[in-house]
């Protein structure tokens, strides 16, 4: 199964039988089928309908919504409920909501309202999945489970509970050998901080003033541990009763509360659940970027999330849930520009992705998403994103038809990796000056950008990850001071780009005894021996032209850097295959150097026009048009698409060569 | 009484006696009177005074304060204490406090400290008001009562106390047939949210995410009928022990978090409270409108208000406190332009108040609103604020005086109404995008504002009103789906403008099965299949130079639209006289919008000068100059004022034709 | 030692030997001693290390630590722990805790952990103050001991605990004869709130609405004299115990939520913790000061509260804690421009600091302020800031080698004296509008600038300082109308400048029955008979180009006001020596009135370049350049620094004829 899926993309959509009339499941499964609809999700919310009366289990239902799926020709992914614990549960286990950092419940009446760290909810879950693994596990419609829903979302990762409390305690109790071992590690002599027990220990939360960010990186390290073993009480299941199917969770957009690398072990397959018109009015976008993409979403959103999930396991995705219309969550919700509901589709195809799933198939009429899309409307006739659908999965199959296509869904080979550690992230996070107006994820996504503005395709990947096929790796996030990531990184060919706060932390969240870059010193001779943290309305310039803002380190090195900043601050270190960026340049400076460099390393690069973005696989090159302009392309090999590409349309082209101009005058 | 009050407008204004030393009384009643004063409202804060120790009542000094007033030939409006429970109270009824959404109880120190729903308050108000009512229901000074004071000022409906929890449920209990039934009306299943039994329903509040629109509906439902049976619970003692006089309720400004028609049945009319310069910095204004009004508040702030309240009782309307002069509570507390507190006065009459009374007589030197002035300062001297009541006394019984006057305040009848329908308003707010730059109730306000730009005078009437005598009926608030409603308006013979969201939602927050605008689809073939709201720098423009904001509509109909959007979204759809204007226009294209509307329905409406507005009773036309240009009126009939209004000046001329002009070079 | 202090000035620098290996101690002492360094602070956070388990005193590391800075030429300062009480504490006394207004416990894992009502806690401080004062009291090295660690610092003076609520409830009732007292000096008939016992006497805080002004200001008030009794518990101990030594605690910038004069009476010495460019984003700079001074610091910033701790102790002031570097805890960090680290080292020498300690020797590799500079790397290499005091430690013992130099250090007298008035501040904030852009003690600094940019010196000072010395007095924060400081400013010669809102409030928050400015009528006959708050986007202008923004009052007078705003109303009344200045004129016209005022009573003012300021000693002229342009200083009598002055640089010139002039072409 999973070999099929990877030369042969489907369509999916997100289903819920429980929602509309038993007479209608035949024939919305046809309806699907007939689209080029191919899988279907469903299941994931249903508890209540599982088991209305505690105990009592009703699958009859469920049992025939698959028959009905199944026969029609879908393949389902089945997900386990246990993100809407039904309102019984709560009588049942009074204390297994997540507690705030105010110490306040977080209630019944939505989603997600449990604790990762309250284990007789595991047992109910353990109960609920083995039922449904047993009931479904080898049906031959199932060809993957879902675990549960968008882990974390509405910022429920942490809980503040007394469970939680007595977890972190034996974490913390498990991670060093001694108590005196913890305050020395963790510096509590500062402040007259030292415990004299484990069981002394608080959550780095609710004090005076900030607490130790050792303790912060601690307690973040146990919830993102937490999320792991909750994982696992579902999988370990899942592989013993339902043998060959996929694993896979639907992550989210813009989300790194969590090590999403730590859940992959144990799945495999990433999933997401892209919304781009909705993360444009909250991942940081200027209100400029907001206007200009206010219809098709930041041309770069989407596929950094495809190509981080894709690093997950892998190479292995898909795309669980993709907005089909306007939602319903976000401060405003505009309409997609016609066409970007398929236009969509193609771009995360050409990411490699196995499933593309739209979400949902019927528009609800009732409670918290019913202003949010569907594919069909509340009346359940087909909305323009069904249309959209209907369009993508024909031109899909006619493709896939063809012999010669094979190669076209085949991912080409990255030159560039963009290493991405969250712990590194949290790291820099809870010691992150200026936030409103600089976070380090989000400089991260500009230098994919940067890259991405360039024509250069990156692949995004944990530390583990086999470095040997890439000419570049770059590292924005890697702030833990980590030697077997370094030695990884001496051991490959690659030219490898520290950029600001690389190895600037212990792993207890302290500053290493050399300074940064700590152990990545070996690398190259570079000494951080002051950062600075500036406001958004600084700029630093150097001769060049490049521009840093937000955050310079200035450096002590045997090495004579490469320029100065006006104030003579020097800037960009380089030995041999080793550079060291110390500072944050912005995006158009970014854009600048890095042309140079992979000029230096021959690394092709191409200045596409505004909001154009191009993604190669093997057979084809992708040409995406998220600007406000339409393009030219000249060339003589399209296959999808047309040469001239308005807003919101794409082309696929042979590989060859190619140009692309704005249309603008 | 009421028809006096019909065709005598009456000064009045609020005094606390028991804040003075007893022997100023006379002379403070004497010089009221002397000012051309005729009402005093008193004694809606004097519960410590009135029974200091619990069970102990102490009447004399209040019976020796009416006796005072009454004697000076002062009509007394006498407040019920409830908005304020003496400290012991709460001895008595530890559980009596408000809770707020996060669990923490309003406290004792200022004053509202009481939950809607803890009926051993409700026995304490019945007592306190029964005595009052007793000792003075029969008093010949005593025209009116007035209950409580500002029910929901300081946001005090909701509370989330035990015994709301507790009413809330058995309101439900009430409402729906069964649990299954009210799982089914809100959709529970959507999230797994099914309740087994009524008793495990929560507030809509302190969930994970946000909580089912259909459960925050009900729950705001049910807080607004606890506001009318807590005010019925005074209302009755009150009709039975003092017959024959007016019961009122002061209303506040821009305020709808309880249905104010509701409350109205058990009221006899209506009453609010106005402060212009305060609303201002409070009620959505621009920041230049902020600069623009700064010393005359908006030109449509009080005037809309006057409207709305005038609705509620059949055209009885009270102005019960205006500003005196700079008050204490907005962030920023300028004087009024010299002028205004006459100014002011003449507006309301010009809408058809009965009595307009100022707030508060003197300064106080102490408490919360030391910095409130009065019509006297705190050293008894009477403020610039009284200098300008006297002046205005000594107009209105000078005009009252000649019989040719008798029609000067008689109300006119207008040609347009705009139906407020406070359900509808909480329906839109629960989904309500972009809220921070885009309400509903400030949406109905620019539409009123954009009438009045032209000269057109409005009713703001409910839902239940008499549209027999409008040729134009507006609707912005008629968010439910609404048949009975639906059925007046075939019946009627106005021209009907539905706004967007007009019968987008059933009664239970729910999209209506045929979409919206749900049962008025019936008024003309339209659906509404997808709806988008924007930001506040997206404006979608027409051919005409229309331009929408916020919210669009697209629309699918056998009618061809008037226009479309310049990116093809057809819009404004008329049959006969029924007309669906989908989406929201910025307020200069209402008024254009508007212009041609009305003309064609021969309407007659006068563009403006800038600040300009003008009022028409059956016996004159009033002019009011809020705008920072004096102007010039031609006509050869005024009767108040002249024909060169400076700002903050207004005339009012005998009916006839006039025009005015701007004197801006 | 109090006398060679005043003659001598002397840096120091903060230490924490328990931080670092015993093995460095004798080595970190000498480098200092080497660097001019000779005083150490050392002790205040060392609580966990003094007593890690209850009851068990390990003081045998402190004495080594004390004997080896001692053996190296240093003197000690000795903190108290009394900030950061061990975690053990807390199972002690698990009702020490401050609460928050919300009810939340402010928890363990930072510091200043204590509610100040809360009296075991007292016991705890004097036991462990005691036992320190016993071992060190009379130790050689020891030359002053501090009290606790910024008092208040993190919000943390007020407590809603119930120990505070017992103990404001005690204080209300030694305050007031009786209950009925307290009601009518309240003025709590206002809205029922009268009392009928002391012990119903709450917060002010969690009321429906604002909660009454008297109410507020009481608990301020007893809040404040917590803080005096707290810190009595440590200096009653060690008056008796370390006789001789200086007491002293280290107050904070832009702080007043205590009386600090009330605190300094039982202290010998005042100092405070001064971090320049931390304070540039947090004190209400606009963002064009903050771009303009983001690497100087704001140029009146240090030397406000230089001059204002040096009024707290009869002129006797330590620097204790100066900003060496790039700091953790602003919204950004950037790095002082090259130099300023002895700038501001200077610039407090100029102030009349005896003591100016740099904060801290060594940047910590752990914990919250890892990222706080020291003036070592936490390598222990000497930083920047650490080679920029070695050059300080030379010069100035250098220059106090020369017996010529005696007068440098010797403080001039100042002829201006500005009035604090913490009380005062507090009853204006309680009742200010518009609080965002407009702050009282703001607008103190903006009086004091205006001064300052005139290059006129001043002292600022309690009320109960003597004023026989001063041409001027200058009050803004004076707004309780008080008998005795009014018979004082009559006794004086002074000319005296009362600013708006002087007088404005009885000492129980309320107006005073003659209005404002209350007794203050007696210096001049003007009343204020109306009062407004302006937005920031209003200005009032005169014929004379003053302008005023955010408060203005009308004043009733017999006396002709010196011009009057565009809108009629009177401007600036004066009799004799007394002045009365109605409006908050903005900081241009504040330099333009004072040049006018200052130039009339024969005070020399010299119109300084843009962020240039002069400060005189009595042997010298100090010329500090915080401005973005080089400046030149023509004169022949330079003896630190030199003529051409570049951004951050300072010179010293012997008295006489001087000019100074910008660099900017």
């Amino acid at each position: 199964m999973t070999e099929s899926f990877h030369s042969v993309p489907r369509l999916g959509v997100c289903y819920y039988p429980e929602h509309w009339p038993e007479e209608n499941w035949a024939n919305d499964a046809k309806q699907m089928f007939a689209m080029g609809i191919r899988t279907v999700r469903i299941g994931e919310f249903a508890w209540s309908r599982l088991e209305a009366t505690p105990g009592v289990l009703t699958f009859d239902w469920l049992t025939r919504a698959i028959d009905s799926l199944h026969t029609a020709g879908l393949s389902i992914i089945l997900g386990t409920p246990t993100a809407t614990p039904p309102r019984w549960m709560l009588d049942k286990h009074p204390d297994m909501l997540a507690i705030d950092e105010h110490g306040h419940a977080r209630g019944f009446g939505s989603r997600r309202h449990y604790c990762f760290s309250y284990q007789p909810y595991w047992a109910e879950c353990e109960r609920i999945v083995t039922a449904m693994a047993k009931a479904y596990g080898e049906h031959p419609g199932i060809v993957a489970w879902q675990t549960d829903n968008e882990y974390g979302c509405h910022d429920t990762i942490p809980s503040y509970s007394d469970a939680a409390l007595k977890g972190f305690q034996q974490w913390c109790a498990k991670q060093y050998s001694s108590i005196d071992d913890l305050n020395t590690e963790w510096g509590n002599v500062f402040w007259s901080m030292e415990y004299n027990a484990f069981d002394q220990i608080g959550f780095p939360v609710a004090a005076v003033t900030e607490t130790n960010p050792a303790h912060r990186l601690a307690f973040w390290r146990y919830s993102s541990d937490q999320v792991v073993a909750f994982n696992q009480v579902q999988t370990r299941i899942l592989k013993k009763l339902s043998p060959g199917r996929d694993l896979v969770h639907n992550y989210m957009g813009n989300f790194t509360q969590f090590d999403h690398h730590a859940v992959a072990k144990d799945l495999t397959v990433a999933s997401w659940d892209n919304y781009p018109l909705g993360f444009l009015t909250r991942d940081g976008y200027t209100e400029v970027e907001q206007a200009t993409y206010l219809r098709t979403g930041h041309p770069d959103s989407s596929a950094f999330h495809h190509d981080l999930y894709r690093g997950c396991n892998h190479g292995r995705w898909w795309l669980m849930e993709q907005q089909p219309g306007p939602v319903n969550w976000a401060p405003y919700n505009p309409a997609p520009l016609n066409g970007m509901v398929r236009f969509w589709g193609w771009e995360a195809i050409a990411h490699g992705a196995e499933v593309v799933s739209y979400f949902r198939w019927r528009q609800a009429p009732y409670a918290q998403e019913q202003m949010h899309t569907g594919l069909c409307r509340p009346d359940g006739t087909l909305d323009s994103g069904g249309l959209e659908v209907s369009v993508l999965g024909e031109e899909l199959l006619k493709l896939q038809a063809a012999k010669e296509n094979d190669t076209v869904f085949q991912p080409a080979q990255a030159s560039v990796a963009l290493v991405l550690d969250y712990v590194g992230l949290e790291a820099q996070r809870i010691q992150q000056p200026d936030g409103k107006t600089f976070d380090p994820f989000r400089f991260a996504q500009q230098v994919y950008s940067a890259c991405r503005q360039l024509g250069v395709d990156l692949d995004i990947i944990p530390t583990d990850a086999d470095l040997s096929n890439y000419k570049v790796v770059l590292l924005t996030s890697n702030t833990i001071s980590d030697a077997s990531f370094c030695e990884k990184l001496k051991a490959c060919s690659a030219h490898v780009v520290l950029m600001p706060r690389t190895g600037s932390k212990t792993s207890n969240n302290g500053i290493p005894s050399q300074l940064a870059p700590g152990v990545f010193q070996s690398l190259l001779p570079v000494k951080v021996i002051r950062s600075e943290s500036l406001p958004d309305f600084v700029q630093l310039s150097t001769p060049m032209g490049w521009v840093a803002q937000h955050w310079r380190e200035t450096i002590e090195s045997s090495i004579t850097p490469q320029t100065t900043f006006d104030d003579g601050v020097g800037f960009y270190y380089q030995q041999g295959r080793m550079h060291y960026v110390n500072a944050c340049l912005n995006e158009p400076s970014l854009v600048d150097w890095l042309e140079t460099f992979f000029k230096q390393r021959t690394i092709e690069t191409i200045r596409l026009p505004s909001g154009v973005r191009i993604k190669k696989t093997q057979g084809a090159t992708w040409v995406f048009n998220f600007g406000p302009d339409s393009i030219d392309i000249q060339t003589e090999n399209i296959f999808i698409g047309s040469s001239r590409l308005p807003p919101g349309e794409l082309a696929a082209l042979r590989p060859g060569h190619f140009s692309v101009q704005s249309n603008d005058l």
